[in-house]
């Protein structure tokens, strides 16, 4: 059997790396202010390697051990500089592990108990997604509206027309109607919608690719917030997604 | 300027590259059976190669001149073998450009000026995803109802509690409902459904883990299909949506 072989292998793997390496996982900050404010930090730990990696809207932090192989001062520098990494970044680190933020934000809802719904205008479907990707996610996630068109907005959520002449689709108004509409329609404690223009085309002066509205809209009433996101549709489209969700989080948190 | 540098030489690329190699992408097949299917074509033509690379839902073949760098012979015998493969898959080919599938069916629903809207229960966004990663899919994708919640399909859907009590939400009679619904509700021309089981969890000997249910409404009619397919979660769901998409694509060509 090739799993008997190979699983010894894994769990020698899994012994030994946890002591060389540390990985942590952040969210709703841009790589050069991420550096910024750990730089100082990092480089008092000359043994330690830090390696930052982007996505939109998620920096990955790698701090891998380049001094003697002593496990003891290994384990102890790691641990102390991811420390006082995580102080410097506070609640914006959202994992320890490889998670991503939607497995993340799910074991929150759970903990809580919390049932979270979607209103996606320009993610179209991409933040149920990958709240779906989560194994066990229908226990917290309801669904989602997605209202690509402005008659779905009206029809199924109940935006109103007239907010949707006088100010766009992509407005204030609409982000915190859509937010308050999927969450009353399927009942949820939680309603997140997204409005936006992802491009290429579909920009103007006064709103340009980039522009997102997110609504967030809980027991606590209903907010906004606007983006003004850079990059081509596929970043726009996940940076939105992953701003949208770790908003939630920290909501919650 | 770095582009006025590289312009040139991203011309003469795409000038000398379409005589070397062709491209086409196949949907609705195994891989297996697409290479039984081609595999005595591509061994008449011993200067070209062919290569298949799968992934869930789609097969992408390559063919690469490898005779004589002469543009005509590798042209024509190119253009003989793609024209022979080409009959052999018949309407599984979506393209011989590097479009994806939503791309093409983007493009043929434009064409006959159809709309769509989706109900998608286990691929959970992932087909609203695709499809709006497509730009100005707004002309013709009005949006989905992500149903991953029983609530959700009874109240913004209307499928009947019986039905899913009866019958389960993965069961022909609610993937033909969630079509339904969808396409009424959303007052599209196409309503597109997915109910299944993605797994790791949910999975029982009836309906073991990759049951998937696919329902397609329009004018036509409502028709549903039932799909077993192999993979962990991932594979699942991007082999129903690209399953569901190229139902699609088919009925309407």
């Amino acid at each position: 059997m090739v799993d008997d072989q190979i699983l010894p292998i894994i769990r020698k793997y899994k012994e030994v790396r946890p002591v060389f390496s540390r990985q942590l996982k952040v969210a709703g900050e841009a790589e050069s202010r991420v550096d910024a404010r750990i730089d100082s930090v990092c480089r008092e730990y000359t043994d330690v390697e830090t390696t930052i990696l982007s996505s939109p809207g998620i920096i990955s932090l790698y701090f891998t051990w380049k001094g003697d192989p002593d496990k003891e001062s290994a384990t102890q520098q790691l641990d102390e500089l991811v420390g006082k990494v995580r102080e410097k970044l506070g609640k914006k680190v959202f994992s320890d592990q490889d998670d991503t933020l939607a497995k993340t934000l799910g074991e929150l809802l759970e903990h809580r108990s919390l049932t979270i719904a979607t209103a996606e205008s320009c993610t179209g479907g991409l933040i149920g997604k990958l709240l779906t990707d989560v194994p066990g996610s229908s226990s917290y996630y309801l669904g989602s509206v997605v209202c690509y068109s402005n008659a779905v907005k009206e029809r199924v959520l109940g935006v109103d027309v007239e907010a949707l002449e006088r100010e766009g689709a992509v407005s204030e108004s609409v982000a915190r109607q859509l937010a308050e509409g999927v969450r009353e329609r399927l009942e949820s404690d939680i309603g997140l919608a997204t409005t936006g223009i992802a491009g290429p085309g579909g920009g103007s002066e006064e709103k340009p690719v980039g522009t997102v509205w997110l609504g967030l809209s809980w027991q606590g009433g209903t907010e906004t917030r606007k983006l003004f996101l850079p990059g081509g549709r596929e970043a726009v489209r996940m940076r939105s997604s992953n701003l949208a969700l770790d908003w939630v989080r920290r909501k919650i948190l």
